[in-house]
């Protein structure tokens, strides 16, 4: 996988990368990371990306020339996707995760301050992908959760594969609780169905579980899991 | 604001905080930043900060011990919550965020790996935010999430404070469109709207814009606005 990311704070991008279970991936050879910066492409002598926002309004706009012009500087592969972060995308779920690791190559915009000038979409034409309904400083945040969530899709970066088909969402459901050493903390056991060895009762313990979590954690995906078990 | 962060990662945190607009809400006062690694308090004569999940499964469950005890170092302050990060969580929404703003102080807890012993949260008994419906490889990322949304409703991090009041979700709406030099840029123009000074007809403009938008990009969101003008 190829990531290639547009960003005025590159630095961000590579310390996250440069750390941890990334860092491991990287040198694993999962991804290669390439930042670009828009700075580097503007052609205003005082190296300004940004101006006022016409018809007014607090705040800077990035303005199109200098993304257009790193963007067009990107080598494109055959497989490959575009992706502005931005809170008015699509919200990300482990769903499109899944279909963004068949790539073989993501091109990501980060913005920052109040956002891009319109023509930058209406040329680049992006996929617009939000990570929730909520505001952040920049892009940056957003496209390293796509860094993070995609890789770890991808063979190279779990200590073992099978890590990534029991987490959250997998099936729909949110995780079961999760119990290690030692079996009393504070006077707390861990339950005697985890310690017998049944791996029958084990697995309907575990499901049990997951579904009273969701019905009361997120009532709005376990009727989406109901609903699933009825089409089937 | 008090920023404390358990995570096996301080280093990623510290970087992100030590970049842009954060470095200098940093550098302003707005917070303070701290963090506790749970690797500094474990008991296990080799560091060790996890083990297997009882009843089998892949991947490693962070213990309690080295977790409870990082937390219980960290000095409570009295308008103060604890949160942990975890896709098992209420999905953090605009709202939830100006209400963290509130606080005096935000402890968060970052997990990694295959999640957290379950008794960290029965005996912890945070407030569990999640950032989406996908999975990362730790907290840290959602826990840098909170801290910059968090930290731009708080004055001296953005230039204008008003930056904030505009964005995306302020009024329940996706932003509107923004333009910014030149007027014309490969043959796409700003609308004229936007050029001729009349304030009444730029804020019906864009009011209109947000409207559509939205409607098309995210009925979910266009149903709660209507619902809350229904309302008023």
């Amino acid at each position: 996988m190829k990531f290639d990311i547009l960003t005025l704070f590159p630095q961000i991008i590579e310390s996250y990368c440069d750390e941890s279970i990334m860092k491991r991936a990287k040198d694993n050879g999962v991804f290669t990371l390439n930042t670009v910066n828009p700075r580097d492409f503007t052609l205003d002598k005082h190296k300004k990306v940004d101006d006022t926002p016409y018809g007014g309004g607090a705040g800077m706009v990035l303005a199109p020339q200098p993304y257009i012009d790193a963007y067009e500087s990107i080598k494109k592969e055959e497989n490959s996707i575009t992706i502005m972060l931005s809170p008015q995308g699509e919200p990300l779920s482990e769903k499109t995760v899944c279909e963004l690791a068949d790539y073989d190559q993501i091109i990501m915009l980060c913005g920052h301050y109040e956002g891009f000038d319109e023509r930058i979409r209406e040329i680049i034409k992006p996929k617009e992908i939000s990570i929730g309904d909520f505001v952040l400083t920049g892009g940056e945040l957003p496209a390293l959760c796509l860094i993070d969530a995609v890789s770890r899709k991808i063979e190279g970066t779990l200590g073992k594969i099978e890590s990534a088909n029991e987490d959250s969402f997998s099936n729909g459901l949110l995780e079961y609780p999760q119990y290690t050493k030692p079996r009393e903390y504070r006077g707390l056991n861990v339950p005697d169905v985890l310690l017998n060895g049944n791996h029958k009762q084990i697995q309907k313990f575990r499901l049990e579980q997951q579904i009273n979590r969701t019905k009361i954690r997120r009532p709005d995906l376990y009727k989406k899991y109901l609903d699933t078990l009825q089409d089937k």
